[in-house]
């Protein structure tokens, strides 16, 4: 796979549709002594990095009339169906109930057909998988697969355009759609820390056996980082590139949720602040020197403060 | 006066304590046809740009052993508290009761010495005046001081650093500081658009009658634009550049608040979204091609949403 020329063409086929975000280096309000590189990717369309896949997607596909189906723990589904709708395509989306009002009314707010499965993602996801067999509708994965990494590969692609100066990259996993990009797109060039919280780590567990396994999901960050099992793309790149897996409690992702607050007015998601509470509790301790950067990745926070 | 020097040396002498804020360009979720620059100053220390004046203040200045003493609507006497805790003096701060519990909470972390005074914003600078003179303090004017200008005028230098591209730029009004320091910055090279509501509207009532005039002031942004007069600096600066001066309506500045929260996740207090409702509201049109920026200048809200 040239990830490479993947990501590359995704950067170029995705522009205008998605945001630039601002970079900017936070030396104070962490508790940390070092100062800490940190992209706002919480503020692209629909709130998440999602946007990035989902329209690499589609504007790779030929989209046909029964449209578009996704299962998602919120975030994945608003971002297909921002891109749908923006693309004037239909879009079914399948989400489990934990997603919460926040995430149900963002899907709502894209004109998206909803429907809310009893369950966790798993559920969500057998129901959307049950629908693209009846109707012929077009599947979008949320993680696993390669029009969604390397989507969200461009992230990656983007901050290093932007001036990223940083030896090593902390990033909050998931199913792995978001790591799995920036993993691809560094190659190696930097090191990448993934952070999963203690209560959903596909990832770490994954690593520990040898191959992707189901795990239990719950905590503060299951409704957007609560995939029971790691995508097998994720997996193979974790493994060929040497991540080093680090887990975080939600005592610490809350304290860090509750730091982008109170030092920088950064309000976001349980996930969007995780990566960040690898560094505040101890997690990752990067040496002396060590140049660190945090990816901050989503804001639908529940109550949405406008709600 | 030599503006351009005093800004330029402010912004060396602030290095390091205050944040390089991000800017960003941002496409849609403003309902406008244009895109906006924004500069997201509110993720400044203390939530908004006071730290920067706050700090060219207290660094330019042998502080007497009896301290600082400021009146605030509740953003000026944050920033004196952070700077003043940053850099080791005592502080002592008078603010209103309108400033609200949010404002006064973040005046108590930084440890300043918090008086609250019954009334608006003058009756808690009639106060500061009094302990300064019974005091021998320093008084840090919220805004209409050479030392406060200088270091608000340093966010203009530093976009201007950043690459800022606009041919006019958007701020919010209440005494001045800030605009004052843009316009002292930009000299004319931008067009300035000064923001105000219609409910605390002190440099338009000024640029009608001629000369600085006292105000009511109410409404949603009151607690942080509600001066009563305008500094002279400003005035001076407004009449001498042309900057244009529009009114925005509550409603507006309620609007554009969500709307930076609904299309990027930023929530900022009623002020940081003053400047952006003059282009959501239509009260500044853009001519065909204009190139416009817009200042996010606070994100102290009420309710703190971690209180």
């Amino acid at each position: 796979m040239d990830w490479s020329a993947e990501i590359t063409a995704a950067a170029e086929r995705i522009k205008g549709h998605v945001l630039r975000t601002p970079v900017v280096t936070i030396t104070e309000g962490f508790d940390l002594s070092y100062p800490v590189q940190v992209k706002l990717e919480q503020m692209q369309h629909t709130g998440t990095f999602k946007a990035r896949g989902a329209f690499n997607t589609l504007l790779s596909s030929n989209v046909p009339e029964a449209g578009l189906v996704a299962a998602s723990g919120g975030n994945h589904g608003a971002a297909v169906a921002y891109a749908a709708h923006k693309l004037g395509h239909k879009a079914r989306i399948y989400v489990p109930e934990m997603a919460g009002p926040a995430k149900v009314a963002l899907i709502r707010d894209a004109r998206a057909d909803l429907v809310v499965v009893p369950g966790a993602y798993a559920e969500a996801l057998e129901q959307a998988l049950a629908y693209e067999q009846d109707t012929g509708a077009m599947q979008i994965h949320a993680y696993d697969a390669l029009g969604t990494v390397a989507g969200q590969g461009t992230v990656a692609l983007e901050w290093d355009a932007q001036g990223l100066d940083a030896d090593t990259v902390l990033i909050a996993v998931g199913g792995g759609g978001l790591i799995g990009g920036a993993m691809a797109w560094f190659d190696g060039r930097r090191r990448i820390v993934a952070v999963e919280p203690e209560t959903s780590c596909a990832l770490n567990a994954a690593l520990s056996a040898g191959a992707p396994v189901d795990v239990e999901v719950s905590g503060v960050a299951a409704n957007a980082l609560g995939a029971r099992k790691i995508g097998q793309i994720c997996f193979d790149l974790a493994v060929s590139s040497g991540a080093e897996s680090v887990l975080v409690t939600d005592a610490a992702i809350t304290r860090a949720q509750e730091a982008l607050w109170r030092a920088h007015r950064q309000l976001v998601e349980p996930a969007g602040a995780t990566a960040l509470a690898a560094l505040m509790s101890g997690a990752y301790v990067p040496a002396p020197g060590e140049k660190v950067a945090v990816l901050v990745c989503g804001a639908n926070i529940a109550p949405d403060p406008f709600q």
